[in-house]
């Protein structure tokens, strides 16, 4: 792809083009950027509760023009109209939350010393850090989308956002551009809050854009690795916060495996949710011997026999590809369904692996971005100590445990939190529910800083950057750094932490 | 300098040499490594008060050690006794803090929620980073030194340290790690919580080394960019925590250059303190034309007539060289002392540089690590905004306001911390104070985190990652995370804070 050619989205039921965009001008970048700088003043000095307001505002848009962002959507994703209902329901959720979050005020982990006569008095507060280009996920053209989790926390946190539409929803991603854009407008947010670009160049010229401050991506490895090598290589390097697929582990302990049945049922649901184009998907089971668990678990996927269209042709192929490069790591296949309907249909796939292929440089331990699991069983508890050691980071574990007590999923817990962002206990990491304590990422490389999160409330703090100030009396403060408490600011003074609403 | 080469430290004073370290051997790195590694599980598991009993151990082992210590010191800096009988002081007092806050258990940022029939229980707690490789600084063999705030806030918040002992003073490295090995020891802390190594390409290979989990270090902007870079060649890319020298800024309103003299005053005090070898040391001044303020201040340094020796000779000729590279950017001298004495003596400077030469790319801009200080003066407050906006990141700005309103203190003080990680209002960035609130940072170039801060409550979460537990119940999870709070910790509940204690 070039900044000359132009970007197509398809329809992956079919492969017949959708949505068509011109990539964006290198002057066109050039204004969108001094609109979004204009607009970081604005932003950081109003109370976090006025931007909430403006994200309520875009939610609301976003919920008035549901059954066409959903049609256009199934359009250029074939995720499904139930599944497209259910995340742009999410996203509005998720807007709401970041609002409430910004509100609340938490970010800005204000704290005050008082001092003495020795020691001065000291502020710190937090400010945002300019404008953050975000680079969204195929796989959630609206909860990872133009308004997904990077931008709703971004521009909670008080910081413009320039996207880079992704190619694979150029049709929703416009869309949810025009609209939110409208409804910031409208609601009294500053023209350049939220941009928008086309194009593969016109991306890496947003990273080296001197006047960009941060990076959100969600995606593959080698985007997210790439874009990270791009902002490295700044005169003025700024954080990238890539959240990009691994191979995330479910350990079933031997009281665990007593229910191997419902086990295997709620793994084929999770790993065939959106045709397996999850980064949290559950790739590779560790379970014991002498349960046939890979045969379980093939059949019910014959069971519920899926027939995946992926997201993109890109996809589709590297399925194949995966299933190949599994094969000639040491798997053998169990079962493998479909992959020959029209468009950009994939095969579903359950594989076995002796436990020994599983370590350390392995293509075992790759992602496959598609509905294929990996069983491996061990003979006893402690290999199972000695396999995750050599796990890459990843984004979230799964824990199968006995109803009662566990050792061994105390043990493998301790193991399973040093490896990865999360860790679900007899449920599944897919879908990663949103809640304040959410934690999605993961060590290196399922992410490229192990410790920020794109779900949850500390999304925000990504975006933000503490400023201490020494000795200053309130009236020369910003209002967020006062004594005074004019925001009503949670804080902790002198060590000990009050709920704001001192003013 | 290559592995096969001994370091040998010298007496600033006359030049000759001091202690002589052989090198670590890449065998007795390996077990350095191997018992950090072993000891990792221990400190993560035992309460965070337990750790704090043993920083308060180390400091206590460190003030029965103190005449020797400065003595040491003294010989291998030429700091002073006063001097460094304070850093002494406070070195103990960090421990200390550090201890104490570990003990508060803000850093672990606990977060329950509860959820419901449709969202399963969250809890989010942070986990230790695992070893940490501390590159400690020239300029403060106590305070960011072998026991300073890197590894004070390291070992506090459960992460064991392995130490590269700076080759300006040796002796006083190794006599501080002798002293705290023993004193972690008798306390109960495992065999491998602090080691020590020596040699340029052992710190190299520290850095490369698979288990280690982080770097933090103070220093220069060649060698932190260094530590940087390696790190980011890593299969597995670990955070660097470099704190780095810059140029910071002092801003004089009209207002404030009512009393130009005092300033001059505080400010010859504040740029000769310990030689000018403060990463906080106020660089460049902008002030109001017509108050001949780089006349004041030179009449004052001629007063107090500074005589600086520095702590290596490559420091004492970077002065020089410095001073040289100001004149070539178009400062003139105002007055230069000095600089003529035996061993490592440098000269001591005011220099005065026309406002327009102050801007992005020139070398009045690029720190010099010593006395010296640049004036430029400006005619309208308006052009400081405009020199601020081309200011490198830097650590801390000095803002010097009228006394009651001051609309100029007011508007470049948003410019200011956009630029710092700490504002100072009538006094002076040298000595940043512990405090709690407390931010030693800031935007790139002056650290590679510019969200961390290596002084204040905030520096132990740079060795610590969220984790996120979902669905448990408490009986299977670390005390940390359990809702039954047996560790007393302090957490938000279903976004509410409580302060702990509810065990």
């Amino acid at each position: 792809m070039t900044s000359a050619a132009a970007e197509t989205s398809h329809d992956p039921r079919t492969g017949l083009p959708a949505t068509t965009a011109r990539p964006t001008s290198p002057e066109e970048l050039a204004r969108t950027m001094a609109r979004a700088v204009a607009a970081a003043a604005g932003l950081s000095r109003v109370p976090p509760r006025e931007r909430a307001r403006w994200l309520y505002a875009v939610a609301e848009a976003v919920e008035a023009a549901r059954d066409d962002l959903v049609r256009l959507a199934d359009w250029e994703t074939a995720l499904g109209d139930v599944r497209l209902r259910g995340e742009l329901t999410r996203t509005t959720d998720q807007l709401r939350f970041y609002a409430d979050e910004a509100a609340a005020g938490h970010y800005l982990r204000v704290e005050h010393d008082t001092g003495d006569e020795q020691v001065p008095s000291m502020t710190r507060v937090s400010v945002p850090l300019g404008p953050v280009g975000v680079f969204g996920a195929s796989n959630f053209p609206f909860a990872f989308g133009v308004l997904g989790h990077d931008t709703a926390s971004a521009l909670a946190a008080g910081c413009p956002v320039v996207v880079k539409a992704h190619p694979a929803h150029l049709g929703v991603s416009d869309r949810l551009f025009q609209i939110a854009h409208s409804a910031l407008a409208a609601a009294g947010a500053p023209e350049g809050t939220l941009g928008i670009v086309h194009g593969f160049e016109t991306g890496v010229a947003l990273v080296k854009h001197p006047d960009l401050a941060a990076v959100a991506f969600t995606g593959s490895q080698a985007g997210g690795m790439a874009l990270w090598r791009l902002a490295n290589d700044r005169p003025v390097v700024i954080p990238v916060f890539a959240e990009m697929g691994t191979v995330n582990p479910v350990a079933v302990t031997p009281l665990g495996a007593a229910r191997s049945d419902e086990v295997a049922r709620g793994l084929v649901s999770s790993f065939t949710l959106g045709h397996g184009q999850y980064c949290t998907k559950p790739g590779l089971v560790l379970a014991p011997r002498g349960e046939e668990f890979a045969a379980r678990v093939a059949a019910e996927l014959v069971r519920v026999a899926p027939d995946p269209v992926m997201l993109t042709r890109r996809i589709a192929e590297s399925v194949v590809s995966g299933i190949e490069a599994l094969r000639g790591a040491g798997a053998t296949t169990t079962v493998r369904l479909g992959g020959d309907g029209p468009g950009w249909s994939a095969p579903a796939a359950v594989l076995e692996v002796p436990l020994g292929q599983v370590k350390a440089g392995s293509e075992v331990l790759e992602e496959v971005f598609g509905a294929v699991v990996v069983v491996a069983e061990y003979d006893s508890p402690e290999q199972v100590l000695d396999t995750l050691a050599q796990w890459p980071g990843a984004l979230a574990a799964t824990l199968v445990a006995g109803p009662g007590e566990d050792p061994w999923a105390v043990r493998w817990l301790e193991a399973l939190s040093g490896r990865v962002g999360r860790v679900v206990l007899d449920g599944w990491p897919t879908g990663a529910p949103l809640t304040r304590a959410q934690q999605h990422g993961g060590p290196w490389p399922a992410t490229t800083q192990p410790t920020a999160t794109s779900i949850g409330a500390r999304a925000l703090e990504r975006f933000v950057r503490p400023v201490a100030y020494q000795g200053f009396r309130d009236e020369l403060l910003p209002p967020a750094a006062r004594r005074g408490n004019p925001w009503s600011l949670p804080c902790r003074v002198d060590g000990t932490w009050t709920d704001g609403g001192t003013s």
